[in-house]
């Protein structure tokens, strides 16, 4: 886990962040096709990137869906129900290029460690699907799963594995389920994400034979994640932003007849504007940085050294298990359905 | 599990059960040879099949060899720490003939259902073998090791998965651990048996294919098993014995000055030899029978019935987790010298 | 647990084996009230023993009600569904006698020892119960709920645990869920048994000051088990009336012309009644015994013995884990009714 | 967790940032008695308040003892043998004016709630102790071990329990292990704390009724503690340090022939001075700040909003096993002595 570049949400964010007027030539720009959408609670963000946007972004060539409910928590069953009804249909527009029938073989892999609570996700949903009726094949596609573990702990390279089991079985679609660290604290544990572009498993050094992608093995691979955790780095930089924006309203405050009555702070900050003026005297020059550069230097000064601190949300392990239970349920029912 | 067909025990059996004069007929006999030592608590049976032995006994090829501790208890880490010197030096004894050197590389397989106690000591063993210091390769032989769970959690054959790995990884020797069925009660969670002839997981049905030995994957296989449960058939047969033995000792004791001072009967019976002709009112022609005979009967009556119970002891748990811990830390010691 | 003298059960056996004629008799007997009812696949079993019942029969006065469905198993939702609604319609009629509103309190316990899998069912329960809607007392009964582990864990005897913890809290009822040792194999896993007679914890020794009851607390105690285990003298026993009937079928067989079209012995020989005649030279005067000698026979014989060994379902896991959430969800569903 | 208010751990920072010369004053000063020592890599303070320590400095009276070994990783068994023999002469010191013998009675409290990881030090060190040596008391103290979980899971306050069961069982002495939020993210998951003032469990709403204390039960208590996670605050004015001493060597090497070898900014810059003349431009007022008042914004700006988030090492799941694992052995060692 973790070693996802997280393309697929840098690029959402980057559409997020846009206004209306960029979006629009965004639009229309050649190479990149994007579509945001709602359905109850959850926000639907479907990127498509062609050969020209693959040259021009530098972001892989394929699909990315990221399905994203900021009111989810783990008490709250009828929103994973709901996030699991988009999940399937998603799943199923995803696919909607590799025709799966009764014949067809599916091989589906959990990476991460197990032992590791916010890494679980994805052996701890091969778990569920494994005493799902998924086992036994009457009619339905023929499922292989495994959860292999990763590399420090099985001493053999994750990508290896899935290429061993890959051509031994032969499977018309690999489909990856795995932990990511989120960019964006806000997203932790909110969001889906499914691309078809696969997934680089472990520390990331981008070395081209540890892909699991279908330019790597000829078969489809469908990679599913969920933001388990946030680096120090981006947390740091989003906890400095609301530290300046706290700032900032309080100035402002002090001037209306209405700072009586104070709001809470983290909501009501979100949208006010900074007066750069009255603030730089507190925080210096540095406070007129964006919140990327502020990151990059928080990278800078953190390189190596957060590698053994993690951010993660306080019930993690029922989160952990909320969403491998999602993934099991959506998958068995969308499995079930061809 | 369960299906390993035991060989090695019961030939271990047979060699028990023979009198003096018998074994020394069998030790000249061609095709068979065997020992028996003991070191401490620890009683060691190694028998070699040639290919004369193959013929005649029906026994696979190869060496067998079992470790027994009948007084070691899951509250008694002494005669674990005695046990485990024992297996690791037959480990080396049954590796004599594989000359392993730092650049070997070894395929550990631990095979069994994590979600069933008693099957679960290949699985664990694993967990603690992917947590010590083997999966950091300094100067060690390099192992790769994975649990990869029985054929009805992946959909895919335990064997085709040894093999997948096996043709990945190309290793000079593969360890394969399980848990076992035991032929006899009184050697449950008693024994450890090491044979270098493969295994048969699953249910047995003598699909070749299935096997995972040096003839199908021409990659040699030491196949370690602990027998964990105990069939309902094999238990009926040794209850039964013992409600005989326990009758004759009683009627025998009538007519002794000592039959006041009972002993406890489980311990007394065992040597008592059984007078037929005061039992067969009681019990019938069925008491003349050999225990065999009675064993057979009651396998044909339970044939298909008693796959849903087993007989295991009470601190299965506490068992499965110190052999687990055994077969990790041997194996590890052992490695670790190479 | 094991130590739950299972009266109810054996009370349940008793009418059970009686002839219509006989259940006539007991119903006009003082002391005693019996019915049996079937809702859907399961059987209800209602035996309620007064001041007179309880001198003659020796059964303690109270209620007993059995709830079994012989079909369930582990992949079949929809009877522990069913299972599930008889037992909620149960726990209101074992408490009809006490009024509960929103301002009663409850103490729940789960006894057994967490670390033996059959024998985890109330840890399990309450593990369940924990992560419910009953933690916050938002208009419910107020639940206080623990699984305090066994005496040789803790050091502390479970009664005492209770009777503490019942001092400082002054529930108006207390529930304690238990697995139990069940006194007939068929009965394994598939009866759930409610009791307002209260239990004895441990080893059954009969202290007195150990029983968890109204008698000793001034509060009711509702039981509440499931027989995870059967012993294995009632095993052996059962065991040796399969082999019984099923001679007894093969030599009846003989002389029929159907003989060749052989059906499934278990199923088949249930009904038929044997010819002792036949079976008396094959396995002695034995053969007349009634079970319940047989069974006390092989007690004797293996008294002190087999208490290292028990017999459970091989998916003992799976089992453990349905009825725990049963047992949770379904207290649940009834307390939040109240 | 997280709520015990830290008080041992505050005083012990302040401690040690006091100059040489501050120390020699404190050292002067009545009500308190400070000492520092150092053991291997183990750091040991002991800080002893009395009742004008109490009033002065507001810090309960009694004695605070940390050890501290910076070094200490999850892989390194050596250092954790080291600490556990530190632990273990120092529970003896701690308790020097408790005489205790063989017939002392003791109860040992796992706080915490088992199913977050990092609060799960406590029960887990009594799952460990309920299956060591402690259980059978022949010769040894008598202890009594519970884990009761937390009142959002058992619906009854942590202290009400600890208070049942004290009245019930009359122990000499209480022990209770927890885990700890760190004031210091350097400090994480490398320290253990000893206290006899008590502690309060739970959110540290600061009621009296709930503390667990001497003053409270008339019994005294111990309570043993591990920092598991941080606050965010902490860390994030912790972050914003080292951006400060990272922009600061940068400036300072700018003059220096020396530049080119840049080293660790993180060892190198934790000594330098900071020049604030030069970071005021880009940091502002706000470098000048104490650490403790970046600190207190940071608090002020994330009231009640990062209760749903913490951090935590990544291998939490390895450092909670061992040392719930140290102070199990450790506490069973010394008990065995007496």
């Amino acid at each position: 886990m973790w070693g996802r570049t997280d393309l697929l949400d840098e690029s959402v964010e980057m559409v997020k962040h846009r206004t209306k007027g960029e979006k629009e030539v965004l639009e229309e720009s050649t190479g990149i096709k994007f579509e945001e959408s709602r359905d109850g609670a959850v926000l639907i963000t479907s990127i498509e990137v062609d050969e020209n946007g693959e040259k021009e972004l530098g972001k892989k060539k394929g699909k990315y869906i990221t399905l994203t409910d900021l009111t989810v928590n783990p008490n709250d069953e009828e929103s994973f129900k709901q996030l699991e009804k988009m999940f399937i249909k998603y799943l199923e527009e995803i696919h909607e290029s590799i025709s799966l029938t009764k014949t067809s073989k599916i091989l589906i892999i959990g990476l991460g460690n197990a032992t590791i609570t916010p890494d679980a996700i994805g052996p701890k949903a091969i778990e569920y699907l494994q005493s799902s009726s998924l086992t036994n094949d009457e009619g339905n596609v023929k499922v292989v799963m495994y959860a292999p573990g990763v590399t420090g702990q099985t001493g053999f390279e994750t990508s290896d594995f899935v290429e061993a089991i890959s051509n031994a079985f032969q499977p018309d679609l690999i489909i990856v389920l795995d932990a990511l660290a989120a960019r964006n604290s806000e997203r932790l544990c909110k969001t889906i994400q499914l691309t078809n572009t696969g997934i680089h498993p472990g520390s990331g050094v981008g070395n081209q034979r540890k892909e699991i992608s279908e330019e790597v093995y000829g078969v489809p691979v469908t990679a599913i994640g969920i933001p388990m955790v946030v680096d120090g780095p981006v947390l740091y930089a989003d906890a400095m932003e609301q530290v300046i924006h706290y700032i900032s309203s309080k100035v402002e405050e002090k001037g209306k007849p209405s700072s009586a009555l104070a709001v809470t702070p983290m909501v009501s900050t979100k949208k006010s504007s900074i007066d750069h003026k009255v603030l730089q005297p507190i925080f210096g020059e540095w406070v007129t940085w964006p919140t990327e550069e502020k990151r990059k230097l928080f990278e800078e000064v953190f390189v190596g050294k957060n590698s053994s601190l993690f951010v993660t949300p306080k019930e993690t392990d029922a989160w952990v298990d909320h969403y491998a239970y999602l993934l099991s349920t959506g998958l068995e029912t969308w499995l079930a359905s061809k």
